[in-house]
């Protein structure tokens, strides 16, 4: 598969919600995921480490939609916007109903995706 | 300005249609702008070629509507969501009315856009 391949079947899993499998699916074993923050999740590197950040986050959101839009591509990377409508169930948000709107950028080698970063936009609650 | 300054400025511009203006304000001499194409157009780098790129874009397309999204802001790069309708005035589209939607991937340094890759996404006309 291709770049423009993997894109389009990344992002069709995930607007399915299938988030996990997509992960599984084309995950490099030394996948590297950066978020927008300092501390210890900002920067995971491996399979084993990503995996385990979602399935904290899904332990601890209530997912009530997903919305999402691409891919769009060029070369060896592609973006995916993603908006959520989620409630936190720990944390200062718990109980709070959120508009997530972020993107991600991911990178692809060898058919492979080894970095996500993502992106946030928008105001949170907004 | 820092990097959420730096894109929440730009992306206000970029809404208002200030393209032009945007660039000059924010890009350093040494901008690279990356299309996700092959050919002459594909890879620009500095002021010069790259303004040249936006006068012949102009000159070439009649702009309808610009719908702008962001920014997303991880470090020092991010992300804006434009979609377009557009007329081109030459080539083999010219004539038809499109629909573009592209994100840009923006990466500052010392307060300057240094580097802008666009990532196509969606289906022209669709």
């Amino acid at each position: 598969m291709n770049t423009q391949d993997i894109a389009r079947t990344f992002t069709e899993m995930c607007a399915k919600s299938e988030f996990d499998q997509a992960g599984k699916k084309f995950w490099s074993d030394d996948i590297v995921s950066r978020e927008p923050m300092t501390g210890d999740m900002a920067v995971l590197k491996g399979r084993k480490a990503v995996e385990g950040k979602g399935e904290w986050w899904y332990a601890n959101h209530t997912v009530h939609s997903v919305q999402v839009e691409g891919p769009y591509v060029h070369g060896d990377q592609f973006v995916v916007r993603f908006k959520m409508q989620v409630t936190p169930k720990s944390g200062e948000m718990s109980g709070q109903r959120l508009n997530l709107d972020e993107v991600g950028l991911y990178t692809v080698k060898n058919g492979k995706i080894v970095e996500e970063r993502f992106f946030t936009g928008g105001r949170p609650g907004a």
